[in-house]
């Protein structure tokens, strides 16, 4: 596998994409992106949890439904979320005029937001830039594609891979904003891929759903879930290989591919989180399913004692076994829990732990809780 | 209900209490607190669901199997978890010590522990003040005693309430240690509780689960679930009301008495939660049934954008509807959620929140993440 550290979502072949300050964010910089496929693509997404889901994200259910879609505009600075009916007229008529610019109909546009909840999208402004949007949409746009996405997120994220599918090079590009405020908000995350890949809509969403698990299902700044958090690919099959439509040694090494680039973009996320002083790396071992071992870190990812401790370079096992304790797992005691720990001075730091239970693994990440959390989220006004 | 502000465990007739410094704490204060009845009592008691159970918890569930006891000896300064069997014998010769000294056998005496974790308890510090703190048993000995259990708490937190039931007057007295740590250590809930009250130990039972359901179970610092906390009543009888064996008026009166005792205590461990400047108060209607509501209550309460918005003084709806959102409750979204504020500028908050999902009703309490927090948990080198 080849890694390019710079690559994006136009990255693999038959990809553009922009970016541009359409005025949504009041710092003037880039806030509406948008990704296009030269031709149809078969489409696979992953959404919150959460109930309460913003307005482009139903929009943009809608719109996956039958698994077809060929663009994605997103704007950051205001996540169209709590705003009612208005909301989800703006979220339509965004993939309306994209689509009608790129003669597409809107079913073939995903739209997704991130920023400010509560307060209405400027859709005039969105209906301003979009020309210039879809007029700048160039094979290098990704960079601007991943700026625009951002919120109190202080680096974009983007990567691409390659790999050889049975003689023809497939390259997957993406990128992806993580668990920052702007202003009154909550973390949002949000990941755009793209591939020129042949598959099939029910193996893309088979490979996604086990990227997703292993890596942004897999991190937790604050452990708070977003109302607009979603994972969206694209694959228009330009790389011409065989398409994969069944599992097997093709779709292995796609998924594999698929995991590498979602697996960074998440750790990226969490280096990334607010405030973060500290990268922390959860091993569980010794879980009796995946899912138990999973549960296992992120209770542990996400007690602000374990975080406050990291933060503090105070390496504290007692805290790690209270937060897997909570989780009332029956034999989980003082007796049977292994834990151990990296070097708590660094800025990277493990914590190893055995729940001696069965043989499943989990890796979860996560970063400390500073100061600047408190401020950043406090202090806003 | 007459109410008692400086009430405590000794304040029913026939119980004693006491409190010394063994040495325990490295700061010399009190950390040794001993309750006694001078009679047979009838007992109750709560305990943390965490898997990893601290020694002295495994020691005072095995000691209250058979709901009968009449001491309660607890230390702070150390939660003696986490120290394998030389902790359980620690724990069981405290308890033996302490009857011996009493004229009880061992499993008369509950044994208590709260602070640092993982590190041997010093039990010859115990055995030296053993004989000091019996012969210091006193009916004032109330304060003594509820300062002894303290940690981080900046307070002692006791009450009294006396009811009549049929003519006679019953006390209940009480006295609870907060959510604070010390040293590398996580939070830890005590709370003692003494009542004169004729009751049996089925229905002693009973109040108390109703209490702290509404007191203990409905408060949250920092979501962290302790090794030790632990509730415990003891009833003497000595008021000679008619015996409650039944539901029923008087058992009615009784539970409510105790329910104010245990409110009483959790808003205080709330008020001198570790680095609050505010008091929360959650107020949830609409819920399908009760513990809908609570965890809808909690799931506010925990999250740490809600509480550092609070901190900040920042009302944020958006963030309390994505912490009640994030529990996935079907049709909880942003059409059925009605969510209002008090003044945020003020030390008191009010957060209420309709789910519209049905009649159950629950109050849950909670304290701001503050600066004061990272530092207490992160720098306590």
């Amino acid at each position: 596998m080849k890694i390019f550290k710079n690559g994006g979502v136009a990255a693999p072949k038959g990809f553009k994409a922009n970016g541009v300050a359409a005025g949504i964010k009041r710092s003037g910089k880039r806030d509406l992106a948008l990704v296009v496929s030269d031709c149809p693509a078969v489409s696979a997404a992953v959404y919150t949890k959460n109930s309460v889901k913003a307005a482009p994200l139903l929009v943009s259910q809608k719109h996956l439904r039958d698994h077809q879609a060929q663009a994605i505009v997103a704007n950051s600075g205001n996540a169209n979320c709590f705003t009612g009916k208005a909301g989800m007229t703006c979220a339509l008529r965004t993939t309306e005029t994209i689509g009608k610019l790129l003669g597409l109909p809107k079913e073939k546009v995903v739209v997704a937001s991130t920023g400010i909840i509560g307060r209405p999208l400027p859709f005039g402004k969105i209906q301003n830039a979009a020309k210039g949007l879809v007029q700048g949409l160039r094979a290098g746009g990704g960079k601007k594609a991943a700026e625009a996405i951002l919120t109190t997120d202080l680096k974009e994220k983007t990567i691409a891979v390659q790999v050889n599918l049975g003689g023809k090079t497939v390259t997957i590009g993406a990128c992806a904003k993580g668990s920052g405020m702007i202003a009154p908000d909550m973390a949002t995350m949000l990941a755009f891929i793209t591939t020129d890949a042949a598959i099939s809509a029910p193996m893309l969403q088979k490979a996604l759903r086990y990227a997703n698990e292993r890596s942004f299902n897999s991190i937790t700044v604050d452990g708070c879930m977003s109302t607009n958090d979603m994972a969206v690919v694209l694959a228009n099959g330009v790389a011409q290989n065989k398409k994969i439509v069944s599992t097997g040694k093709d779709f292995d090494v796609f998924t594999n591919a698929l995991t590498h680039v979602c697996l960074d973009l998440a750790k990226k996320i969490v280096l990334d989180g607010e405030g973060a002083t500290k990268f922390i790396d959860i091993r569980i071992s010794g879980g009796k399913t995946h899912a138990q071992a999973q549960k296992a870190g992120l209770a542990i990812a996400n007690s602000i004692l374990v975080k406050t401790a990291a933060f503090g370079s105070n390496p504290n096992w007692g805290r790690v076994a209270a937060a897997v304790g909570s989780l009332g797992i029956a034999g989980v005691t003082e007796d049977t829990l292994k834990i151990k720990f990296s070097d708590f001075a660094r800025k990277d730091i493990t914590i190893t732990v055995n729940l001696n239970k069965g043989r499943a693994t989990a890796t979860v990440y996560t970063c400390d809780l500073s100061y600047d959390y408190v401020k950043i989220n406090g202090e806003y006004n």
